[in-house]
């Protein structure tokens, strides 16, 4: 997730603040997405174009502090649940290729269970 | 958020499936708030204790699983924005610290503009 | 949703607006599941008690508030899509009878398909 | 929402599986956002086009099911905290009167505190 200097940092704010008794597995997922939700909103209503427009703008901050914040609760939940995110990812990504096989999936973004 | 070799696997798992394509940011902000829901959904209803339960049993696979697909997508954005994760979340924990006082925040939840 | 005056009065602030060419049915998805966020943000990080405090404080309107929102897009949605919500909600409601028996879902809240 | 003769029969559907139980005002909450986030998901990777085809597809019961869900949670929310839904949605609408004024809104989805 974040690297190990960043994570402790993160630690610290939280424990500073006595805040670890909020930050039980449901309440942390619910605040990863609300957090996400906020990212979604920078984009709304907008095209494609206009996202572009705004990726390049001072607005630009705005995306990197909803994505900080989906960053921020993630990296707590994985230290809690004592999860090593680059292994699920791994793992994850193999399941993916198995539902997902190249030459059904190429240039097909359809579910694997969409007809 | 995860390693050098694990965001190169990532890369060339949609690369290989053409699916670049389909990978614009608002895209992905949607799909990365989708998979934060299907996380939530895994806690649906259950008390403190039951997800306690939940994590120690085989059903935890299906967190680990929801976790990595928040991570994948979040993977994607990152680096299709160029965004540097551990600067971007150091750079909102400052902000964060500013908004949330120590002497106001500690073993207290409440939003910074909340009464 | 709500009933034909309202609708009326909702689909007139719209066209007053000029809005109708941002509404599109993935976009007021998405604008829905943002509202549907929000309405979790204001009970994020509160006990069952303090969301009970909360509900007779001021800051109900909050909640209020939100629930309006969710309300109006699904309003929207319904409307341009044409669609009887009494109808979807009943055709809905009698699939869920059949996925969640009565002798097996008393008092229990799993998943038709959870173990 | 609903009309009294849908509402009667979903809160029969919950006594009779003696669900009020899991139906607390914040969990309900969440379980909304879900099912908002799976309306989503029907349309997430598809272009405009794709959801027009879509809608006119047998794959339009999907949409039909995930907005009744969404349908279903309001009501159920709005039964237990006594809200009158066209009451506050008129009201919310009386407050974006006031935030969206036509003259500065006409043809222009930017929210009111965006520059």
């Amino acid at each position: 997730m974040v690297n190990d200097s960043v994570l402790k940092a993160l630690l610290e704010f939280r424990r500073k603040r006595n805040w670890e008794q909020f930050h039980k597995p449901k309440e942390l997922a619910t605040a990863l997405a609300i957090e996400a939700s906020e990212l979604q909103e920078v984009f709304l209503w907008k095209t494609e174009e206009e996202v572009g427009h705004l990726l390049s703008s001072p607005s630009r901050g705005k995306v990197l502090d909803e994505i900080a914040d989906v960053a921020i609760l993630l990296s707590y939940l994985c230290h809690d649940l004592g999860i090593d995110l680059n292994a699920v990812v791994l793992s994850k990504m193999n399941k993916n290729e198995a539902k997902y096989p190249v030459e059904k999936s190429y240039g097909n973004a359809k579910k694997y269970d969409e007809s």
